[in-house]
């Protein structure tokens, strides 16, 4: 691992210049569905956490890589969603508009991290009470946001919508929530992920049947109290089916 | 534009190193999907069509600007699916191993064209009778293929099956049609279009009842005459209507 400046000075020799990835962690935890944020060193602003991709890695082992340094998970459900390259000038493709005065100065405005780069943008699912944000060379600050109440600069807007907009569809097409339920979990934790997610009402009724006519939850023979009259049953992915269902492209509509 | 010889003696002072747009054009005519291919210069195999992207150009532009040199076609719904980076030392994104050992001895083992590079993928579908297929210079033959009957060695396999499942993905969740119809067309024609693209059969009465419910589609006040006794009514999309169905994301599902 390369310090911080000789990462700045000298990092083009061990990763592809013009090129970061950009991770887009939505965190799910208590009905609330919340973004990883960080402000990078000579930044004046918030950003997706990113990292660069080394020379003979692969591209979704430097996500898998960058995931990891960032939150100290690992197995999550990782998907590359878009690459970013059009040329805007006050966004982050176009990077010495975004590194302060400061830091242009010290290191040159020919520095290789303020050439124009391209994003490729990857996000995960993860139960953010469960990550361990790693304090890190490169980023002088990371926390957890709302995703309606982000602070400001935040350089990174069109992608978080991008990253929604992809996840949202994608729950049509496959199922989610392996990463974000307890591994046993009742129809209406669920059901509040789910809405959660699409930021919509689903029917009370509706959405747990067709949820069920897939096949991939197991009705276990427990239950959990959640109020004087209500002990809903509790459940639990059957990985295997839900692994044929990922991949077979079956739809969900709700 | 530079000539053969300069571009790959000295392209990347104008082009973006290590990045490569590759665009998988997708053709209907007539029930059949076809792709096109093209043998590159120094390359012995197929490939998608793709180009470099200009140093002070936008990543959807380079992207525009390749399908017109390609196809002549502008217009073109085109929709970026995928970047590929994995290292698949047999695979596209290792130049140097799909280059021919001539071109090799030639230019040179340090080439720019040889290095590494990230393949950002587009599909762009269209009725491929309409596209002229231009001659190229950096291209020594171009042609259509059936995706069941693709010629080898055949370099992108991997982004094929990529952009057959997106755009079958795309289908549940946006109309599609618009430009892979003509302007008046029967509901035999949209089913036709659908059953293709999806490789599956659509139910006869459900499918246009679903279609028709969205209200993409204007009725009109003529028939095409296809047989003794069948003389399907015309439609035509609604163009308004379309674009917002297009943005809403509504989805569909046969």
């Amino acid at each position: 691992m390369l310090t911080g400046e000789d990462f700045i000075n000298h990092g083009e020799q061990y990763y592809l210049p013009g090129l970061l990835i950009s991770c887009v962690i939505l965190g799910y935890h208590d009905r609330q569905l919340k973004i990883l944020l960080g402000r990078h060193t000579g930044v004046d602003g918030w950003m997706f956490p990113g990292g660069h991709i080394k020379k003979e890695e692969g591209l979704s082992d430097a996500a898998v890589r960058v995931l990891k340094e960032r939150t100290s998970l690992e197995d999550i459900y990782l998907q590359q969603f878009y690459a970013y390259g059009d040329l805007q000038k006050d966004g982050p493709d176009w990077r010495s508009s975004i590194f302060s005065e400061d830091f242009i100065a010290r290191y040159g405005k020919d520095n290789w991290l303020l050439k124009r780069t391209v994003l490729i943008g990857y996000y995960a699912l993860i139960d953010y009470s469960l990550a361990e944000i790693r304090p890190d060379t490169f980023y002088d600050e990371f926390s957890w946001h709302s995703i309606t109440q982000l602070p400001q600069p935040f350089f990174d807007q069109t992608m978080l919508d991008k990253a929604l907009e992809t996840l949202r569809n994608q729950t049509y097409i496959h199922p989610i929530g392996y990463n974000l339920l307890p591994e046993k979990f009742t129809l209406p934790e669920i059901h509040t992920l789910y809405e959660t997610i699409l930021n919509k009402k689903l029917d009370r009724r509706n959405f747990p049947n067709k949820l069920l006519s897939l096949g991939i939850l197991i009705k276990l023979d427990e239950k959990r109290k959640i109020g004087q009259h209500r002990s809903p049953f509790l459940y639990k992915f059957d990985r295997e089916r839900y692994n044929e269902v990922l991949n077979s492209g079956e739809v969900l509509v709700f």
